[in-house]
């Protein structure tokens, strides 16, 4: 089938050199045409707009900032919507919020076409290793019909069942993650004031049960102070801030994730919303 | 040497029994007597008080419940100290507060005996397999003695200076891990309320970057509703508290952290102490 | 004038009633038709629709639950908009978020109408006597024309400027109402915890700097167990909700209202929405 | 009876004046000897030591700034306890914690003298005006003798009950006090970010139900940006530690007291120390 995409940010560039790598054939749109320049090197078609890009495709991917740049992509004036119909499909990589994944579901059935949710989970290196997570829900026959594409760029893909299931999911594991950053980089600081050496506490970590590809590449950065964008710390705050919306829908208390989310907040008050998430070092040790 | 324990609780006892099996002659003292029946398999020299343990011995480690347990063993009728002086040395494995780890150093020092801080991290399980983790201070020269037994209970030992600086180690990785443990809790908390199944979450967990052995143990017991103690509610939560004041005399903020002991405290007063760490899950979900 | 009024819920009910005390004559519409027939004793016409409402009168008040009953009674087939035009006037006494109070403005200035965000802060009690707060933004012109309308039910209103800061404001307020509510039930919940007698708190606490109409009301509920709904738990915590929504767009850390927010959650979930706010000391004394 | 005080701070100067103002005679002693020169326009008399004090009074007064402090005087060389016996009594105006005012009792009645625990409330405006809250406990007989003393520096006394049970209270409306002045601190920090006027906002908090002398002065402090010191930031956070410790005792979770120790913490870490509590809203609102 012939493939599109729409949002060539850093971890979309990775997933589009990745399916080009695995032998799809890929049309792209971007927002910011200059964009597509940086994909020249591989045998890409660029469209002109969203409408255009699913006209000439049969699935679309997209994988964008936030349920803001979804909506506009779908509903906007040549925007995906337009030449939404049957045989035509789009499958959403971003995180959304609950309602945002029930939306465009909504409209996009309507209008006689397929819609999958599928959040991923993962950095930066992750997209570029095409070892992300995949959070799928929706149509399963378009989930299987995605099986070539989603091996391209994830280590696994879940089918979690009706729309929303995705989005809970991948929610509920960035919840953990963030929390878990927040949690090392609170225990760092910690460590630092009280004059325990770096190198020694780096090992202690390694050895100790708690140690995890996310444990060890947080604190590394950390410890360098080299907080390059893996995961941008915006990026984390935004999953974080829909976890707590979606569990104020359910009554659902989070004394922790809210504390959390609190630190995130602080580090983007702070200016640190572009780099790393284990900026939010900067946030505690203040 | 000849080595003294005190302190025959879960951990202690393991650590006793992992002691002789490396070839080390053991004597133990204990403050409920019938504690030593149960080792009464292996060849342990009982004896009646601490002063008289300390008399017999070179070295006496310690393996006690709070700085509270070990004020006592040090400096009641018949206590350590009554028996300490040149040629003696204490070795304390228990998790305390930083003054109290200092305070023992002192009075051990001006009595001419020497004082090794040497707390562990791990569970029960590490305990028996001999795979803790040992963050020592003080007297360099009593930790090099202390190699092989340090070797015969814990995977890796660290010395890391002067006395206090275990302290702050252990309390550091302590905040850590429990930290992720309640993060577990609350992101399962959530995915359960919304409607995601266990075995899907459990699936994305193991294959997901936060992935470690804290992790999976929580996240499994969680799952099976089993909380039979490895590392207790009420364990963890003393560290937590203990974290917290030293953060205090340091003025360093530490909001997560605050936010996850006050979890832990809805644990006890919900009747958990006793259960394993991971059945702060039940304060978290309700 | 004449004035319509939307939302005759226990603070909408009370409004009207002093709007006609003070010599307006009121029209009314209410989704749950049942409801006006509790305001049968004074002289109201009741219409069918919301559209209906606005055909017949000059300015419209409306009091809801909402930005979602805001929404509906705005848009919704009959609604608001389908009589909405030049001459029309709509007054949002309801707490929304700042995005809907936009949107509204937006739709009913594009109809040629005129707008004025007006949220109220205030009791069950203040409603019936008239001493409600009212932050009001928009247009300036309309705020005069309300003046005797405000007069009637409010001891004070304010113009703030343009449209959202009437929000705003309240949004801030809320959160500080919010979180002495929870001081004063977490500040019992100790004292009861350890021991205090009741009558010895309240004598202290009604002498004390922090005395006010606010801490009086909650401490009294709190010791007669007496939980009728004032303003109730839900209520509040739907403002702390949208207060830490707002903050977000401003990267405004909220540590303490985020945790206030969590315990007003934890009430949600223990049953208590409908109870008056006062009943989260159920939840902080678990 | 021949009165004694120990410690000329600002809230301890102010008494003393009050009291020979009132028409006692008034010994004193200060670690700090020159602090006693402040006080040479009235007739006090100066002792070299606590222990001298104690041997010329019936009645020793302390008000100190902290427990560490309160030992010192009673334990050091030539300290309270080196005079204490018969006929002589120990006053505490300090809030301490639980353990330190039962130790003191313990000690003191050991000897055969007197202790009654009466721990202050209030500002240091309250100290000059004599207008301060009195919460005491232990001997009640004691208590009957301080009758004129309490009310020369107080508007109001409470005897209630066992010693330990002034500083229970005391602690309970610490934590409710200081968690409104956070509270107020970070409303007002939201406010701010999102464009609010400090002349609104201030008339709309005198003429809300939130309204009280401490959420006046606080506001007013924010707005004015004078943080003069009327309660010392570090004052109120050493009573949240020692209220969170007080809970920790007794299994009660504080998540909300938690997330506002931490903010004056932060505050703390960011030199605000001695200011005014109310400087707490620099923590906050960066």
């Amino acid at each position: 089938s012939r493939i599109g995409f729409i949002g060539l940010g850093t971890i979309g560039m990775a997933m589009v050199r990745n399916l080009i790598k695995h032998g799809h054939k890929v049309s792209v749109w971007n927002k910011t045409v200059s964009k597509c320049t940086e994909i020249a090197d591989v045998d890409v078609k660029v469209y002109d707009s969203p409408a255009q890009l699913v006209s000439a495709c049969d699935i679309v991917l997209a994988c964008l900032a936030d349920p803001f740049a979804v909506k506009e992509v779908l509903f906007c004036q040549n925007g995906v919507m337009e030449s939404m119909g049957p045989g035509k499909a789009f499958v959403d990589l971003t995180t959304v919020d609950v309602e945002t994944a029930s939306d465009a579901e909504c409209q996009i059935k309507r209008a006689g076409g397929e819609y999958l949710e599928a959040p991923v989970s993962g950095t930066k290196k992750d997209a570029v290793n095409g070892t992300l997570l995949i959070m799928a829900a929706g149509n399963e026959d378009l989930y299987k019909r995605c099986t070539s594409c989603f091996q391209a760029i994830s280590k696994k893909s879940y089918y979690l069942g009706s729309v929303g299931h995705g989005t809970r999911m991948v929610l509920s594991l960035s919840l953990i993650n963030a929390s878990i950053n927040c949690a090392v980089a609170e225990g760092m600081a910690l460590a630092d004031r009280v004059g325990i050496k770096h190198a020694d506490l780096l090992d202690v970590l390694s050895n100790s049960a708690c140690n995890s590809q996310l444990v060890s590449t947080t604190s590394k950065a950390i410890i360098a102070k080299n907080f390059t964008s893996q995961l941008s710390l915006k990026h984390i705050q935004k999953d974080m801030k829909y976890a707590i919306e979606m569990a104020d829908m359910y009554d659902q208390p989070l004394h922790m994730a809210a504390s959390v989310n609190e630190m995130y907040k602080r580090g983007k008050s702070l200016g640190l919303s572009n780099l790393d998430m284990s900026a939010v070092y900067k946030a505690t040790s203040k």
